[in-house]
């Protein structure tokens, strides 16, 4: 029997300031990856000796080990890493050293986190998929692109794990897993050491089993820094802001809702009800004709950031990138010369409207993906409903919301308006309790 | 004689604690106005009536009027306002009034300022110049494109005024007419109702004749706003962080040095040299050979911003739209696919760089112009020496530096890293007490 693995962060760190040893819970979560790599395949590389070197320290340590002290963390391999290869999911970097961590990867250390390994990314952090399964099922995707570390908690080889969202590649995963990923509102983590695919999209996030977690590793990862022109966050402590009242909500179908699979949209809908039933003050809203555009424009910068960033990896290398990227980088090669400008002006609108939208709710409940996770590797599944909270930088979560008639994990996304990550995860937590409450 | 026009807005405010009515503050500036706008020509449009009855409300108000009470403010023609026309500088939005105040404009109101009109722009704060005249010489541009703003300042009609700055647009119009021009940290400033160049570069700007009226006033506009998705500062008391001790400021000439006349080169040095004698540290520091794309990627912006913000303008209004307007939309529809995004990396990289040089120095002390403000209105003279700072979104300032042989002012730029903004104020005004001790 294994015990700690599904233990979230906080219930450990309980654990351990009750004198439960930090080389105990590394060996129950290191257990639950001997048992459950060789099918899940969550790591690009792990870190066994030395996280083992500093559990043993940490457990000597009289001294504070700090707000993550002795927590084993897994970090997407496309955030640097001083002692571990960092290889961005493509061939031509494997087993390159970066020589220094990324921002979060010394707030995770400084926290004293046990940074465990390097879960898997795809190429790129872009569409060509990793070798990762589904912890629910290992025929079906994970997600992408932070495959590995949603499959990572999934599978319980660790409570914690950093992803990072440019599209759709921290909620959709954890979706598809059936963990929490909370992505925050743009600008409050660095992403100094972390692979740029598109500076106006590109967002760190995490998973975690819990709301106390997430907050917990946000207090953690948020804070301002120089080395990334666009994290301005003034350092503040930051937790889950309890609602003292129901929330709020708008039920967002948008443009896309026949895309949802019947399922999918039974258990937006159950969510809704439920929240009804609990209290919350439900109301419909709709978005404006122009943004059935927003995916479009996301592409663009997504591809634009690719071939800007990595363009001269193609052509260095041509055989070693996938016909996936490529065709991506192709594609921005042919972009016409508005569509960037086209892109950045559409967000400053849409920001306009959902400001709008969010004077009258707290917050937005709206799917996260189009149903279970897909079959097969191949297909990592649509970042359609993940990509217009990302393209306007709002926070936004995913929580998992029952089961498909697969037993693959189904899910529901809510978002906040810009900062309002604090007061998301209250709503979630509320949801979450209220959702257990209409269970029993 | 005259004798309020002259007074800051600081002196202003503290003669009016002592009794000095607003009433005859704002009558000094309307006498000042009548002596020289029918040769600056710094107004598009004055508020005299509801001025006067504004100042005569204040006068009679017994409780405090606000931390800018009973100021004569200006406010550029590209800032929306309620009450007045809002004309972009082009003959197509003659007398259109938008029906709201832009965010900067909301925040001088409630902070009791007097808005006293609306000073000229050039056309979409572009190219084409204004009729407004240097107030040194009417023969010599005021600069542009907040051409009216740093004339109506320069000319002694108000004390402050609001101008925007999207490559030199505040620097440089402050140093052509010898005020002080402040362009904040990006993101500081909401742009809510202010007409967009480019989301990317847009930011509102100062103009005043003293460092305290600079602080005063970005104490007023300084704050987050929701409606300008990049606006998120946290609202903050903002005042000059005084030196306790001389600066160690790092002299940049640039890789532009030899495009500075010999009068701004020896203004520059002069300068540096005074610095040192008064005891500052002062280490001459250099850019990398990348950074002489800046321009190009700063003219990508800027161009691309036109063309999607204002290029329908053009197409419904051919014959109302200048050729050389037309021509910076023309030349952004034929840009590289990629240069946007290569625009918004390069960026990326210079932050980088420049942190570098700011572990070592806490302000550059480099050229504003090329030299005093050119001959004629048709050339507003060269945005080069702001460009950089406005592309990278650091705070900068534009300071007095003696006089040409021709009359004209010289001056010089102050730049610090992102968010200094505070300590980059206090270092101007010890560059300036300590100038003015070097001249005694």
């Amino acid at each position: 029997m294994l015990s700690s693995p599904a233990l979230t962060a906080t219930q450990a760190l309980h654990k351990i300031d009750q004198g439960f040893a930090i080389q105990s819970l590394l060996q129950d979560c290191l257990a639950q990856i001997s048992a459950r790599e060789p099918v899940v395949k969550a790591w690009q590389c792990l870190n066994s000796a030395a996280a083992q070197q500093k559990a043993e320290r940490l457990d000597c340590q009289e001294n504070y080990r700090g707000v993550l002290g002795g927590i084993p963390v897994s970090v997407k391999d496309i955030i640097a890493t001083a002692d571990l290869p960092t290889e961005w999911g493509t061939p031509i970097y494997r087993d390159r050293n970066l020589g220094y961590d990324a921002a979060v990867v010394e707030r995770l250390r400084q926290a004293g986190a046990i940074i465990l390994g390097k879960t898997t990314t795809t190429e790129y952090a872009s569409g060509q998929p990793t070798q990762t399964t589904n912890p629910h099922n290992p025929n079906h995707t994970p997600g992408a692109s932070s495959s590995g570390s949603a499959a990572a908690v999934a599978a319980g080889m660790v409570p914690l794990a950093i992803g990072t969202q440019s599209v759709g590649s921290v909620l959709r995963p954890a979706a598809y897993c059936g963990v929490l990923g909370f992505k925050p509102s743009f600008g409050t983590i660095s992403r100094f050491g972390v692979m740029p695919v598109s500076r106006e999209i590109d967002q760190v996030g995490c998973f975690a089993r819990s709301v106390d977690d997430l907050a917990l590793l946000c207090s953690v990862l948020m804070g301002s820094d120089r080395r990334d022109p666009d994290c301005w966050t003034q350092p503040f402590s930051f937790e889950v802001q309890r609602l003292i009242q129901p929330p709020t909500i708008g039920l967002l179908r948008g443009p896309f809702w026949a895309q949802v699979e019947n399922e999918g949209q039974a258990a937006l809908m159950g969510q809704a009800e439920s929240l009804a039933a609990a209290g919350a003050e439900l109301t419909e809203v709709a978005l404006s004709a122009d943004f059935t555009a927003y995916f479009s424009h996301i592409e663009t910068l997504m591809m634009s950031g690719l071939a800007v960033n990595h363009g001269k990896d193609l052509a260095q290398h041509p055989d070693q990138v996938s016909p996936k990227l490529r065709g991506l980088i192709e594609q921005a090669r042919s972009l016409p010369p508005l569509a960037y400008g086209r892109a950045r002006q559409a967000v400053v609108h849409y920001h306009r409207y959902l400001n709008s939208l969010f004077g009258r709710v707290d917050a937005i409940l709206t799917p996260v993906t189009t149903g279970p996770a897909p079959i097969g590797l191949e297909n990592t599944g649509s970042p359609l409903f993940c990509a217009l909270w990302t393209l306007c930088g709002l926070p936004a979560i995913s929580i998992p919301a029952g089961t498909a008639a697969n037993g693959l994990p189904l899910a529901v996304q809510l978002v906040a308006p810009p900062r309002a990550d604090a007061r998301l995860l209250g709503i979630a937590d509320w949801l979450i309790q209220s959702s257990k409450f209409a269970m029993n």
